[in-house]
């Protein structure tokens, strides 16, 4: 039996798995580069929180990410032209996935017992870091620390989590909260512009 | 008692720092900062894979690897201007770290239980991630993304070694295959300049 | 009760969360972006050392370090006009953090029962990596590698550390003899312009 959360997480893998194959590519990369920093935009948050957390990484039991980057890149391959339409599907895609790491995330470290924090942390990187190995891959500035409400998201997404199990609530009510905590930030500050401000240079 | 894979081990890290510290070298590092690219190429995917594996990794109880890669900063410093003419030797030297750091890590995640999609990814991450790593080091988009079959040869060895190991064939026969597969993968695809396909940017 | 130490530990830290978040205000990254070059550069280094080393990272039991770095946030957004005048005041914080992380990482590997090499490593890796990431992530070739003597630095003070310990002195004064070369090591090659020399490139 597929769950509705292993739907979404097929859907999160596959949006941040696109999202690295068309940067790829816009960078020339091979197929096979390609696929690799597909891969890594998807899987690569887990993967940090994972290590940090000493427990086996997702991907190293379950094929299901591999087949679904796998998808992504033939989907990339095949259908590019059409691409550039659907970028506002892709665009929920990829915050839907946000939001569902995130709350992930939070919730490994927080099932492992690590204090309040220590989950926020996770649950962010879990999210947002993919995205930043992509952009060292593809050796670009990482664009969350310059632009955009990305993984500040998160950490508004992790904290609403936290504040609503020191209030008592039930962990589905907690999932759903800090998640469309995470998915709103994310799509208001992208439709309203908002952005961190900037510090000041010397 | 140095056995004959102690010998090949021994080549191959030699190989791989003498890449790291040569790329180093374009890029006017000091010997320090030359060592430790170095030694990154050499050693970094076995950490990588070992990381992800939860074991130790091996440069962390054998001193072998870090003298090898100081030999290595030694060769380069005292016979720069004769490594040119040694392009050839060096590019088979390197063909045979990456054939037999393939072997290797394929063996060490088969070893632990994972499945085989797990062996062959821990396979090409210890022959390829050195050199993705040193490319991150010194600034550059990494080559095995864009150019030649380097961690695609990987890729076939570690396939070799799971359909020959599902014939039920011995250990060395399948260290042997698949040993070849990569070698032969990496030299031919240069020689004939055998490329993948490259992603069309957007 | 705080002891020496702590307090050792927090200027190190803030020196070094200063250290990232000024680079990072010359990228114009935005506060969030600031903060995380910020915490890495302060926790990298050790994060690397206790994954590799399979303890769980300082920063995941002690908030300690999540709010040093805040408050060198805080501290570079509302001063930042001052802090060109505290140039050397932060290079002196700078080298006592090298000095203290060094020799921390020293003793963690030694307390774990590995040889004097992986100890010395670790200690360098402690002192520098945070560094090395930092300009990784700012997408700027690590500076560690090309200019001036910092994880060298690191290397004499383990190196020391090993020695005092085979001549059979006191913890105390191994930290001592090992942080001061770390110190004056790094403060008169700054002063004295020592460099290492540079591998001549091809």
């Amino acid at each position: 039996m597929i769950t509705f959360v292993q739907i979404l997480d097929f859907v999160g893998t596959f949006a941040f798995a696109i999202s690295g194959i068309r940067l790829a590519s816009a960078k020339r990369f091979d197929w096979f580069g390609a696929y690799v920093v597909g891969l890594v935009t998807a899987i690569g948050g887990g993967t940090m929180r994972d290590v940090l957390l000493d427990v086996t990484p997702a991907w190293m039991t379950d094929p299901m990410y591999l087949l679904c980057t796998g998808l992504a890149l033939f989907w990339v391959i095949a259908f590019s032209k059409y691409l550039i339409h659907l970028h506002n599907t892709f665009f929920i895609f990829d915050s839907i996935g946000l939001a569902l790491f995130t709350v992930v995330g939070f919730e490994k470290a927080e099932a492992l017992g690590y204090p309040f924090w220590v989950s926020i942390i996770m649950g962010s990187m879990t999210g947002a870091a993919g995205g930043m190995l992509r952009d060292i891959f593809i050796n670009e500035i990482p664009l969350i620390f310059r632009k955009e409400i990305y993984a500040m998201a998160c950490v508004l997404g992790g904290i609403s989590y936290w504040l609503c199990s020191l209030f008592g609530m039930e962990a589905y009510l907690c999932q759903i909260v800090a998640g469309s905590v995470v998915f709103l930030a994310r799509t208001l500050s992208v439709k309203y512009n908002i952005c961190l401000p900037v510090l000041k240079g010397e």
